[in-house]
This record gives C-alpha cells, sequence and structure tokens, in this order.
C-alpha cells in the first residue's frame, strides 16, 4: 500500500478527494452524483446509525418507513417547502420501458407509460409524512407521535463532492407530531442535544450549538436549532439540524387535533435528521497526511496485529500469541483484526492500516515472542511503545480512551484557535482571507446585511450561538446596534 | 379496540387487509401502491433484519450502499435480466420543477430540465453493482466479493397489496463475486441456507427447498434457488430465493480476472434477497380470526402486563409488583410493557394486545396479590393459566419457547396436511381445487406443459424440491416420462 496522499497544505480538497476513495470509504459511481458506500466507509456509518438509533429509541421514538414517492400535489402543499426544494428534484414521469424498435436489443421509455402525476422523490419527507399523518391523529391522546425515518433521500446537487454533497445520501430524519408548541420546541431542542451527545462523543467532533437565521433556515421551519462544526481547513460544516416547524405542515395538511377542552387545533411539528454528510466532518476533523484518523468508538476495526516474520514455523508461533490477544480483546468487546495475508509485506499492511485509520497497531516479532513484548503503535499520535505482554489488554484498553479523548481535545484545540472575534469588516474580511475558522462578530439582525456580507466575503452565519453570552456592539458591516456576536465562516 | 376482524373463513383476502391496518403493522399511503410501514410493523421488521443481518456477518458478507438509481444504458447491459424488469420500472426523466405560470402556488415539471439519459429506479441492483465491480475486481487477489445492501427497490405493480406486492419495498440483496462456478454455487446454496434458519427457526415458518424451472426463474440467472412456504388458505409463498448468476453479468460488463494461472476469466456470481413480503408470509402463517400472532423472537414486546384495579391504592400497589416483574424480565433478556393507561378498560386492552400478537399477557389484580399468583394467558392457543409469584419467571421464559415451538410444530402439521402427491391431472385439479396447499406431482420437464398447467388451473411449479426422492413416473398431463415430483400451488 503505497499512500501518496496529496498532502492537506499542498491540496485540502485534492487530499480529501484521494482520502475517501484510498482508504476504500466511498467513491463516484457511474450515476452522476451518486457515490458507491463501499464495507469499510458503510462499517462506519453503521456504528454511527447504532449510536444514534440508539438514542433515538432512549428518548421514546420508533423507527418507521414512508414512501419513497410524493405525488406532485402533495409536494407543492407546503409552499415555502416546495419552492426550498424544487430546483433540485429528480422526478418520475413514466413507469415502463418497451424495446426501442430502431435499437435492437435496447430499451426506450414506452410514451404510453406516463405517470397522470409525476411523483417527486423525496428530497426530504415532511409533506408525505404529515399527509400520512392527517389519518392518524384526531384527538390529544393521538399525540405525540415520535417517530424517526432511516432512508435515502435525492437531491439534485450541480456539483457533487463525495459524503459532503451527493445526489442522493443516506440519512435519518425525524418527524414528531405535539399537542402544544412548547412540546414541540422541548423536542427539538432535545434532538439537537442528542445530535450533539453522538457528534462530540462518539465522532470526537466539538460542536457549536445554535439558532439558524431566517435565511439560513429550512425551508418550511419556523426555527431551525444546528451544531456547527469547523473543518481542519478552517471551514464550517453543518453537522445537524433540527427544527421547529410551527404548525405549517398541519395547516398545509389540515391536520387538527380535540384538545382537552374539546376545542380543535393545528397539531405542532418538529423535524431533524443527520446525514452521510457525518462522514465527510469525521474525515476533515481528524485525518492526516497519511489517511484517515478514526475515534475509537467508530472504528470498525480498533487494533490490528501484524506479524513480522521470516518462516513458516515463527508465523505459527506469532498466530498462537495473536489468537490468544484476540480472545482476550474479545471479552473487552474490542474489535481486532489479524492481517495474516501472506501477499504484503509488513511495511505495506502498516501503510494500509495507518490510511484506513485503525487506532492500534500491535506489531508482533520473533524477537518480542522471546522478550514477551509487543510494540503497540497508536494512530492519531504516530507514536510506538514496548509494551510486556501481561500488561497489553489493560493498557490497550486505557489507550483506546485515551486517543478518543485525546482526537476531541485536539479539534477542540484547533476550533480555538481557529475562532475569532472580529469587531470590524476590515479585520472580518482578514482575518477570513488569512486564517479562515469561526468568526465571532456583531451582525445588525437584518437579512440584507447578511446577504451583503455573503456577497462580499462568501462568509455565512453560521448560527446565532446559545452559548454566547450577550454583549453590546455594532455590527460589522453596517454600524447598527447588536446584542449578541453570531458565529461567520464560510462552509462547506 | 373492538376486534371485528373479518374472518378466516369468512374471506382470507379481506381478513388479511384488515389485519395488516388494524394491528398497526402498514397502511397505503397516498402513492399508488406504495405502503407506510407503521411503527409496531417496523419494529418486527427491525428485529427480522438484526437476524439476518447478523447471519450475513457470521457467513463473511459486509454491508455497503450504491446507487438509486441505474443509467438505462447500463441497466439495459444484462438483456434478458432488463427485459425481465422493463415492464415494471419507474423512470426518472426530469431533475427539476418550477412555478406553473398558469397555476400560481402550483409546480410543473422544467421541460428545460430533462436528463440526458433516463434513470431506472432500480427493481433490484445487479446492473448498478457488477458495472462497479468492473473496477475492483483485476486479480483472484480481489475475489471473492461478499457484499450484502439493505434498500428500497422500486417494480411497478398494477395489483399491489401490503407486504406481499408494494410499488416500492424494503429489501436486502447480496451480491458476490467468485473465482470459480463451484465457489459461487457454494455460495448460493449457502445463502439459501440462511434463509432457511431464519424463516424456520426466528420466523417458525417452514419452508421447502428447491430450484425454479427456467421459466419461474430469476431474469439473468443460470439457476434460482428458492424457499416456499405454504400459507394457511393453501397458496404458496416465496419467502427468499438465491440465484446463481454464472457468468451473465460479468459478460454483460466485461469483468474478468487474471487467475493464479495468469489467465483472463470472467467472473462468476451471485445475488440473493428477501424483502418485506416475509412479513405477509409471517402474517398468514401464524395469525387467527383475533389478529395477529407473533412468534416470540419476533415479538417487538413479548410480554404485556394489564393491571385490573378500581381505584388509585390497588393501580398503585398493582404498579409496584410489576415493576418488580419487569426488572426480571430485563434481566433475562424479555421485552416487557406495562400497559397502565388510564383510558381503557382491561378488556379493551386484551383485546388490542390480541390483536396485536403480543405472545404472552398477564394480569394482575388485587386478588392475585393477595394470593401471590398471576393469570398469564398465551396469544397462541388463547389459554389461561394461574402461576404462583415465585415461578412466573421462569414460568414465562420457557412458555416463551414453547409458543415459538408451537407455532413451528402447528405450521408443519398444516403444511403436511396440505401437501397431496397427485398421480393425473382429475386428482390434480379436483385437490387444488378443493384442498389447495402443495400438490406433488410428476412433471415431463418440458416449459410447455408448465404453461399449459397453469393456464388450465392457476397453479406454477414452485420448485423441484431439492429433498424429495427420485421416483420413476409419468407426466400428470402429458403422461411423458419422469424421475422426480415437483411441487406445485397456486402462489402469492
Amino acid at each position: 500500500m503505497s499512500k501518496n496522499l496529496t498532502t492537506r497544505s499542498e491540496d485540502y480538497s485534492k487530499w480529501y478527494n484521494e482520502l475517501v476513495v484510498k482508504a476504500d470509504l466511498a467513491e463516484n459511481s457511474g450515476v452522476r452524483g451518486c457515490m458507491v458506500i463501499k464495507p469499510y466507509g458503510y462499517a462506519i456509518w453503521e456504528k454511527l446509525q447504532g449510536e444514534l438509533d440508539h438514542r433515538f429509541k432512549e428518548t421514546g421514538h420508533s423507527n418507521a418507513y414512508f414512501p419513497l414517492f410524493v405525488p406532485k400535489s402533495l409536494f407543492e402543499a407546503e409552499e415555502k417547502n416546495a419552492e426550498g426544494f424544487a430546483k433540485e428534484c429528480a422526478i418520475v414521469t413514466h413507469y415502463r420501458l418497451k424495446n426501442d424498435p430502431d435499437n435492437p436489443g435496447k430499451l426506450m421509455v414506452d410514451p404510453d407509460a406516463k405517470l397522470e402525476e409525476e411523483l417527486i422523490v423525496r428530497p426530504t419527507s415532511e409533506a408525505i409524512i404529515w399527509s400520512t399523518y392527517k389519518g392518524w391523529i384526531q384527538s390529544y391522546r393521538d399525540l405525540p407521535i415520535l417517530i424517526n425515518q432511516w432512508a435515502n433521500v435525492v437531491r439534485w446537487e450541480m456539483r457533487t463532492r463525495l459524503f459532503l454533497r451527493t445526489a442522493e445520501f443516506l440519512w435519518q430524519e425525524g418527524h414528531t407530531a405535539h399537542a402544544t408548541k412548547a412540546e414541540a420546541i422541548a423536542e427539538a431542542k432535545q434532538m439537537q442535544d442528542v445530535y450533539v451527545d453522538v457528534v462530540e462523543n462518539i465522532m470526537a467532533i466539538p460542536v457549536v450549538k445554535g439558532y439558524k437565521t431566517e435565511t439560513e433556515r429550512f425551508a418550511g421551519a419556523d426555527d431551525t436549532y444546528t451544531i456547527e462544526a469547523l473543518m481542519q481547513d478552517g471551514k464550517a460544516l453543518q453537522a445537524g439540524t433540527s427544527h421547529f416547524l410551527g404548525q405549517n405542515f398541519a395547516k398545509a395538511f389540515d391536520v387538527k387535533f380535540t384538545n382537552k377542552e374539546g376545542k380543535q387545533e393545528y397539531v405542532w411539528a418538529t423535524s431533524w435528521g443527520v446525514s452521510t454528510r457525518l462522514m465527510g466532518a469525521l474525515i476533515m476533523t481528524h485525518s492526516d497526511d497519511n489517511g484517515l484518523v478514526l475515534p475509537p468508538k467508530l472504528a470498525p476495526i480498533q487494533v490490528v496485529i501484524v506479524p513480522i516474520y521470516k518462516n513458516e514455523e515463527q508465523l505459527q508461533q506469532i498466530g498462537n500469541k495473536a489468537d490468544e490477544l484476540m480472545a482476550e480483546f474479545k471479552k473487552k468487546g474490542i474489535s481486532v483484526k489479524y492481517d495474516e495475508r501472506d501477499t504484503q509485506k509488513p511495511g505495506f499492511k502498516f501503510a494500509e492500516w495507518e490510511l484506513k485509520g485503525v487506532p492500534v497497531r500491535i506489531a508482533i516479532g520473533p524477537k518480542d515472542l522471546e522478550n514477551g513484548t509487543f510494540e503497540v503503535a497508536r494512530r492519531d499520535l504516530l507514536s510506538k511503545e514496548v509494551v510486556a505482554e501481561t500488561d497489553v489488554i489493560d493498557y490497550i484498553e486505557n489507550l483506546l480512551n485515551e486517543i478518543q479523548e485525546n482526537l476531541f481535545t485536539k479539534a477542540i484545540s484547533h476550533r480555538a484557535e481557529h475562532t475569532t472575534e472580529v469587531n470590524s469588516f476590515e479585520e472580518f474580511k482578514e482575518v477570513l482571507e488569512t486564517k479562515g475558522g469561526f468568526l465571532l462578530a456583531h451582525w445588525d439582525g437584518t437579512p440584507e446585511t447578511e446577504e451583503k456580507i455573503k456577497d462580499l466575503t462568501k462568509a455565512t452565519i453560521r448560527c446565532i450561538p446559545m452559548d454566547q453570552p450577550d454583549e453590546e456592539g455594532v455590527c460589522v458591516l453596517t454600524g447598527k446596534p447588536s446584542t449578541k456576536r453570531v458565529l461567520f465562516a464560510k462552509a462547506y
């Protein structure tokens, strides 16, 4: 496995694209903008799914499944939502192919099989789900409805990048229905916190919790709560959003319930989602010029054992020792792989597992067997230690925790170094161009100013941070008064 | 919960449709032929997925994800496969909506956003996957590839039924690539056995293992291995198929590898799948006129506890006892629900949990607390026992196993009673009309005879059973010689 990855300093974007492919995470497919998620990438996604799903269920949600297609008439019912997605919709218009009379062996769309009503491939499922909830909700007794769906969605993007922006992607979308506004807001905030928990404690990516501005809000939402992460190259990535949808979808689909007082009211809604985009965030937070770096809690393989041998007898002895170790790791719930391929040299294997981000590598040679020691390498620091056989299991159990913590701490430091309070538009532009990262700046609260700053600098308001203290100040662009700094950045 | 289900003897098909909806498993959606899988139904599907996924991984497979769309040119590459699915394809032709100038607030397909090449919504993924495998396979070292995908697929069916035949359904599709024919055949047979294991030991549905005839084979396969189940109404249901695809897809997509001798060869392939259709098989194997009956191994709720009380104090005492019980069940890994709703009477709750197929119900009243006993009801036999509190956990643990076994035994008996050896065409027709079920009959091996029998009786050859002994005989239709009986039935 020769690495020859482009380095991050050479070309960050190229480094990313190469890494995704070379670490066997994903690749472009023969379908414009759609990716193939390869087994190693999918295994990481499955671990992430497990962590999320478990928390969704603990907070009272059930999974369900709604149709892939949305009839156009349902799709356009909530106008803002429809408008927000109309320009990126894949549309099914026909339901049959036939033999092409002019091209033997080829097929053509059968013009006689045109649908009466076109079907939109879901870009998000509010419309189809709220048209369904209408049949489920009559009384306050039917509320709340707390449902999540794991699904594929399609948004026809013109410029795509593996994981970050693909025409089809995988995600989960929660859709809940409530009797009161307060309950819906609490739900949306709770799910934002679930995302914070998973992204920080499992993915080791620190995030800023905040509100989206009206401009950046989800189409059809009254409020969008977001978590924003900072990538190594100083650009922001929206890692998850949770929307308070007010009564917008209830009104669009006429979903009312009889409250305890016997009166009819519109139902309150939330929706919330994270997607395979998180894989991009994972890569761009921790990885280095040698390849992927995975937090142990998401690594499909946490420990790899590589034998160093000159002959069959040595391999046999090392194999026996590896079996012992693997049995011990299994007991601790640590996933381990013994790489006994005879087609590759140890150096190749080292490089390959580094590229694939396996957190810990153990090398065992004949000398180690003699001395009762192993060479243990950690991926995050690329450092090695010789560890006594008797201690190795405990050592590695601790090491995995240490790596998990170290990655988070390192990301926190990087973010701290790349978060700057700026107080003038000159400073804003200079910091953005030279250093990048998060800019905390005063803003006058108007969409016009927000748009002008975006036009002038390409930076957008990532969020109005929830934890940012109130502070008197003046807008960096207009000089108008402001009471709180907001978070600007260029974004993925 | 009033049951008023249509009974099976009145109208089996109506009973089924009502049951699926009333037991909260699934419902029709606003999209033609597409269903909504409701949380309770989805929870059963998730348990089934878990059982399958675990076995796929144990047999060396990894999950991955391939695009939803298949460009028409790839779709038509394997001609037989394309021909088999061409008539039921949803086709994406456009990628954008725009405002309809004639209808303010409405959208229309933007004629300027027509795709150069149409995209087929996958009815199955051989084409997209083999066009991808081409890039992954150069040498024998790259083989085997053992991949599974959990996905939605679309087959535009004209007549749909919840779970049994829907335009969109959920499934898993395994796609493997091998260096030799023997290895590919062994893989396809192994996966057939995995299906037998799950369907018989988890779903408690007995199946017949067999080969499909050429007529009934998967389009593009050299051989299809199937498992066939018999429903209560005497119709067969194909519960899972595993295909030996020969080199058909390798040839269509030009996928060759260099073998150990340095020669180029086409790769050998298999694919195998089961779908949400299995939910239909589950329902039609075990359920009764009171509703769903679930094998304990698939029941999202294995035990429900219903309190019988006249006042708050009693409810409090029963609640304490229920908490104790639930803690004990949890330790045993038994899933339990305490139904303390104060909006419904016990009788309603009994009927509701019966309808939903919960295997065991415990009723606790004040008398039970005094006597140290509980009333334990089993769903499969609709019988009750009074059980001493001290024994109840062990009793129920055993009972769950007993119910699981009883359901399988019962289904085996039903199948035995409805499997008939017939030796003339008169007998064939009579048994089919009066008793239904599986017919073991001699057939001359020709597609012509197979088709004629189908035209005359609507019965098809479900499979050529693998375990059926060789036996000299003559075809029931033509009188030509035959060496083995095959399995006929009317089928879902």
